[in-house]
């Protein structure tokens, strides 16, 4: 069409860097926008409010349906992080696409979601709404301590607004009292003030709260390695191991390297079908702690990239021969 | 907080480059993710329908409302272009923010909306969605190339699906027939099918639907100026004056850019002012040409980014006096 | 050729965002890396070493001859600042290429011509290098103010070595006791102890170590304009007129801007024609103010980016008829 | 110092993305500027000039001299490549200034060494240059395959280039008929064509030409691994187990991986200690395969990024007991 004319403008799209680094692995973080705004409005229980949250995973879970190239999920508070994997191509690795992809889908169901989770509030302007980034990480080590990194703030504030709130909600204190009250505390210290002034044990709180909520696959969990349990830094044991295979098949051997982009450019079809498979499976939604190696040496899946053992395959064959 | 342990993966986020170029003109373009699909889905009605274009809009306008930043916005078919003025330092700007923030408000209200447009028709999985793009324009011509752009291409594509559905439609063709019958035409012979195999004069089609929807604040329209009505690129009137006033302030006299930036720095306290008076006038929903001068001679507050002449004052007042 | 099985590496390299926005204009500024140790290896007078900034000029020199695309060049003691047009499209304004290119260019120069103005003084490792960067300016108003912001930063430096030398070397204080001296002293301060305790008026300081120097293709100078000689931030004057005729073209009618673009695209040819002129002109040296208006509106050619009237032509024609 | 009207202008600079990423492996390719005509200025024999190549490498070794943080350098024709360890930290893994510095040092020694491989030639406008980019690499195979790739590059061309000029030096051919020739062969054919017709042993030529020119901290050589010789891409053996134990350590355990980085943070004394270490021992200058894992295995310290064994110690202590 003819159109030339004003059409050099698309020139300057070129010049917003945009291709994500290949062979690494990208994160997407959303953020609610001006949430406190938003809890105040519709008056969000404190400190969590367990519709809010079921909210947040519905939603998760809906993007983590729509998008089958995504691994992982990880979602605490009014945030969450999508990960997909280090030789995903989706989009052509192109980040603004990734992150208003992820971050539009979510808002998607969150908005559509809002009234299974509170019939009793209507959604009026301002709407909310999140904001995205994209961030890449060359090594394994590094997106495991990424994830940790939010797991241990979790907790970090989970604590302390468990405490925080206590001391409002049941010590009568006003917000800055409280406040001033925790200053310079540690997590024992927080743990004795729940304990000894309002009889709550914090270990007995919801692991939903404790823990956040992280999202994969529902593939069939490797049997649990006995020695790994003791000893999770181990280098020989179950995951450690399969990481330690995957990393010299990609990272030492030239051969093997160029194998595998050999693979990711050759079998385009077989990326398809993995996709296919991973689409497949449901989405499981757990609490549970990911900072530890047993959690990904029992769902190897997630790292490899590659699909796990069919839950009903297993519970068919009783047989350990799969894969 | 202690958390020092993993937090060094925060570094990584230092690399996406995001700063967006000070002075420009910035656009974030989003665009329906798979539209074709949820076209079908839905029984969108061909080539056109208004209910799904009114929800666009109504978006839009929800968009324009929560971030009075924005200075314009521009809606065909299921993409929306956003415009922030070359001033504005909205999330420092941050691209990946301010994509995000759009992106993410404007699937916000889609989703809240789409019952009230679409009271028969219930969103189910896989839910509507939006990738967006920031781009940067250093000069208002420039920008208004962009924006030409679009018109042009809703022009264009409005012109041949009007005929292409008008062919199916009322001429029983099949797709692959009515594109065959297009193939090679130009817009005179657009026109004369339209009109003599169907009699339909598409001059008299919706201006919705041949020139898109521009979105923008409200404020009393400058009078026209009779000499720029038959000479749009005439440079001593209206805008062009306006414009070239302003240019010559940015651009060529040292002390007077410098001052510039040191209003940019110092007023901030004015700059939330201007915001705030943004916010308070409503935003006007046009079907107009946006490629001649007169679009913007009369709105001259769109491209000086200051507030224009509020209607109230004007009707009370009956006076030229205002600002 | 074959040599497909690693070729894929290649694909990392698109991952450096790299190109400049178009209709920027591109600074390119190289620093000297750790020519304070180099200064004292060599024994560079203080606080000028008129060798060192002849040599620093004759490479400057070298560069602008080397790549006409150059329209400016403005050095002070070991840094240098290269100006592109914002038309400019060399290397497809890829910075990497761009910056790299006049960053070693200028060192070649440095090298070879070391020893003509250091005959005396061999180069020994570990040798001179400069690092560089590129920055973008959208529009002529923020490249005045940086090409300012170098004069000012010049003047100010000068200022303070000429009186913390003076002080140690007429005035036999340790650098510790000049420093301590000159600490929370205004310019008027400094002018004074030159003066009072050493007789020396600084106006009568060189202009190269007090203005720096600048770089331009040496065509013939408009003649000074009188009123803009007291009035430099009038703008109805020469350059500014000039410069807001030519914003209001690029800027304002949709028409004539891409007018532009279409001439950017069409007149490649035009372009290398431009290119040689500029190619054959001698480039002019000098130690002037280029904060003011007049700088500017006298050699207009410099930010229009078209080539100017010959001398010759001139000196021949004696008529004001030229282009 | 006061300055602050025009220092506005340095935001500008935030706008070029520049930190490379962390973890990631850095190779600055640099390459000469319009080499082909300065070989024809100065008439450099055909299809390689020994002076040329040995002027390239002396310029490398300066470069890896001056820059403790390299690695390794590779150079072919008139490219050089240069590797930072992932872990490096120079100028904050700044990109321009990694890319100029690097670029800038070489053009230094470039030029000048010139004189000593060129004594009978002079330099005169236009002077030599080099272009040069940074590319990120993310694990130790995508490094190795781009080295690999240099080699193999290095090999096709000059198995080309040699066969050409044969063609026309000795076999008499024109450029064009020589060409015609080659069209369509493989490898195999040159080696007849240069063996039957002109009586050359490609196998005979020296290994700078064929191999290109591989630079490196010289360290004491690890014992040859038998087993390897025969089988490259067991994992088992030599640096397959280092880089193995590396990447675990890098990328399965988390512990392990923030323990990295808190030395990455903490020990900055002990990098700088390393950098000393690595600044003494001298740069060895090879023309060897760097494909196969023998060259890696037998200099773990290139990919350890740690020192290796003294030659000296060696020789004096007679015991394998080194580190």
């Amino acid at each position: 069409m003819a159109n030339s004319k004003y059409e050099y403008v698309k020139a300057f799209e070129r010049c917003q860097p945009d291709i994500l680094l290949p062979n690494t692995w990208i994160v997407i973080r959303i953020d609610g926008r001006g949430f406190h705004k938003l809890t105040a409005k519709h008056d969000f229980s404190k400190p969590n409010d367990r519709r809010a949250l079921d909210l947040m995973n519905e939603a998760g879970v809906g993007v983590m349906r729509e998008l089958p190239d995504l691994i992982l999920a990880y979602g605490i508070s009014d945030e969450y992080s999508f990960v997909f994997h280090k030789d995903c191509n989706l989009f052509e690795r192109r980040a603004a696409k990734l992150v208003t992809t992820v971050a539009t889908t979510f808002t998607s169901y969150y908005i559509h979601l809002w009234s299974k989770h509170f019939p009793d509030k209507e959604l009026t302007p301002p709407m909310p709404s999140f904001d995205g980034r994209a961030v890449m990480y060359p090594s394994v080590g590094n997106l495991r301590d990424y994830v940790s990194w939010r797991q241990v703030d979790c907790h970090i504030n989970n604590l302390y607004n468990t405490t925080f709130w206590a001391l409002i909600n049941q010590g009568g204190m006003s917000a800055t009292a409280a406040e001033q009250r925790l200053a310079g505390t540690i997590s024992a210290d927080k743990h004795e003030i729940l304990f000894k002034q309002f009889g709550i044990n914090y270990n007995n709180e919801h692991d939903l709260y404790k823990k956040g909520t992280v999202l994969y696959r529902d593939y069939d969990l490797e049997r649990s390695n006995p020695s790994s349990a003791t000893a999770e830094t181990s280098l020989s044991s179950g995951v450690a191991a399969e990481g330690s295979t995957d990393s010299i098949k990609a990272q030492v051997t030239p051969s093997m390297a160029s194998a595998d982009a050999a693979i990711a450019v050759i079998s385009k079809t077989q990326a398809e079908k993995e996709k296919k498979r991973r689409a497949k499976v449901g989405v499981k939604v757990e609490h549970v702690d990911v900072i530890k190696d047993d959690f990904w040496q029992r769902r190897p899946w997630i790292l490899s990239g590659r699909a796990g053992k069919l839950k009903e395959e297993v519970s068919k064959a009783k047989r350990g021969t799969a894969e």
